[in-house]
């Protein structure tokens, strides 16, 4: 609406209206790093899940707080739906409005592999339920970090801290959260791309920039 | 499942199984007053939405602090839901089972009353986020305690307490719940019934149980 400089570029770009660039990936893949690193290349707002606003941090909080719960799949869904409709409002839909590149460190297909192909929830509803929450916002891009469980296992390992609650699960429900991740990608393939994860931060931010340019086609460069 | 002493009697009941008694109505209606009294009659579990779990009681401060927010209607509708979520499963659901009588200040007619008929959101939409939240579990009994807007604002007044975010709305806010209240009370005549609110406690508490008792028929006194 408001025609900013970079409207119109960047991959899935219409009229005037900035891109969604998600990253996604389980624990440890890197996609924090990258999402900055990405952001930062691109001027893009930079932003994640859940978080991202007021109230998303504190839902963030109950999350991933070991003293709290263990919860419910579904309540676990609903929570992550509530900072995600929020984070829709407040950040994603004023930004993109504002013809801004968007970059997120997580979105809906993380609820799909977490609490659908990780927790066991009907992936269908969890999309249905994502649907409603989003009012239907989907991303122009989803780059997935993919990481083999072994070696996310052992950076969680070196990292020396804490582990949150998703963190701290089983190595089943993360090996379900990936395979989640890759049939997800496998379906939309016009908007995902796998990226692997191993290697340096600059070997994979290369790799990153490389499948964004791809995905690119038809856009203006950034 | 466990026989309990009660089991089978109040409205609804099914073998061995308990009942879900649940008070609605809005701000300043005498609810949370006349749960307690009518679940010591009745020597039931008092449980309360929001909340009624650690996390509900978290989500609750989320919903009623007024520093927190405003935010989205469909945020507000998820996180209700999330905290109901729980309710079920770690409150409810088990009474029920254990063969247990269940009074409940506020359940799923508050999130169509308050999200829906309040917010404007698409009541049918919030009614299916609520039946996938609660796995389809249904009060056997809605107590609506009615009571007119000015007298309701009287009360508010006259408490010379802080209000919270939800009692704080305008009046056009809590007139639109009151009658999507008393609209959910005519279309599911079999399970609701109405009782004047306006009075001392004691006459309200009269009311209350006499709505009980009246919806009892088929099942043994209590």
């Amino acid at each position: 609406m408001t025609g900013a400089g970079e409207a119109g570029t960047g991959p899935g770009a219409r009229s005037g209206r900035g891109t969604l660039v998600v990253l996604e990936g389980g624990e440890a893949s890197g996609k924090s790093t990258q999402a900055r690193l990405l952001a930062e290349r691109l001027d893009a707002v930079l932003t994640r899940e859940p978080g991202g606003t007021a109230l998303g941090e504190r839902v963030r909080v109950l999350l991933l707080d070991p003293a709290v719960g263990p919860f419910d799949a579904r309540t676990e869904a609903l929570l992550v739906a509530a900072a995600r409709a929020e984070h829709v409002v407040e950040v994603l839909e004023p930004a993109l409005e504002a013809g801004r590149t968007v970059v997120s460190d997580r979105f809906t297909a993380s609820s799909l592999a977490y609490q659908g192909y990780g927790r066991g929830l009907d992936v269908s509803h969890v999309e249905c339920l994502n649907r409603w929450a989003t009012a239907g916002l989907a991303p122009d891009l989803v780059i997935l970090l993919d990481v083999p469980g072994d070696e996310a296992r052992s950076r969680l390992r070196r990292s020396g801290r804490t582990l949150d609650r998703l963190e701290s699960e089983e190595a089943d429900f993360h090996e379900r959260v990936a395979a989640g991740f890759r049939a997800l990608a496998r379906v939309e393939t016009s908007r995902w791309v796998i990226v692997d994860g191993v290697g340096t931060v600059e070997e994979v931010a290369a790799r990153v920039w490389a499948a964004y340019q791809t995905c690119e086609k038809g856009g203006e460069r950034p």
